[in-house]
């Protein structure tokens, strides 16, 4: 299985936790956190691949895997990527 | 102080762990978890106190808690009783 | 150039006026407009094909156009279709 | 009754048509302009204060008014500043 451990080293930010790609992000208040949130919900449903999300006020928590393989899959760092791309 | 016990008791699904109000919502795909999320957002930042929301796909998970007093406060029973008013 | 005009027929409450397909929305409070609101921005990106949307508290007004056409679509009567299954 | 010249001369953007406080927003895309919204959406939900927003693919239109007495009102003009602050 691939492991992308390069692209994953390009993500700035983001760490591999057994078969998950994840980020935590800071804002200054639960308004940007959310707006951030409903950014990821949009472009999420448009991939059709779904991160965990975790807003708890300012700090929002990613989670990315791929359920049908266990790991992380070529999904997950497209999706990384177009999140990073938002902020 | 106090527990609230029998508030928590005729708040359905709703449960007590450790310092936190918890309940899973399920619904039917991610749009309509999202959207219940977004509604909870507002709501949430009218009252000045916000969940820890946990969004995965179509499974929405609550915790309610109160930081500053570590533990459980009528503010968490309040905005319960309103997040159930929204299904 | 199509007119639509069974398609039309068969969705309720919304009318051609000129070159857009109409329908306005009432809600119990703007929470619940803007949660049908979202709901929308999400099927509308994911479709690439994005309505006018107004919000007037508990009122949403959406017109369908296609801009390139000038005209009513057969993408504004798919669109106008999954926002009837959203109600 | 009160006009606010010198309030609305200080909001950048933002002119006087009729009863109504108005400004027109250009983002880059659906996304940002929807983000855009949703945080307008929060603020004006815990002000009590609604705007009338119209959303039109990569442009946000914001009429304000206060319909109790069919004009500009003070609670206009510190929903507009808010708005401000979330460019």
């Amino acid at each position: 299985m691939e492991d992308f451990e390069k692209e994953i080293k390009d993500l700035a930010g983001w760490e591999k936790v057994e078969n998950k790609l994840s980020k935590n992000f800071k804002f200054k208040d639960f308004i940007e956190s959310f707006s951030f949130v409903t950014r990821i919900a949009i472009i999420s449903e448009k991939m059709n691949h779904h991160p965990d999300i975790t807003i708890s006020y300012n700090s929002v928590h990613i989670d990315l895997t791929t359920h049908d393989i266990n790991s992380i899959s070529k999904n997950d760092i497209i999706l990384a990527r177009k999140i990073e791309e938002l902020i």
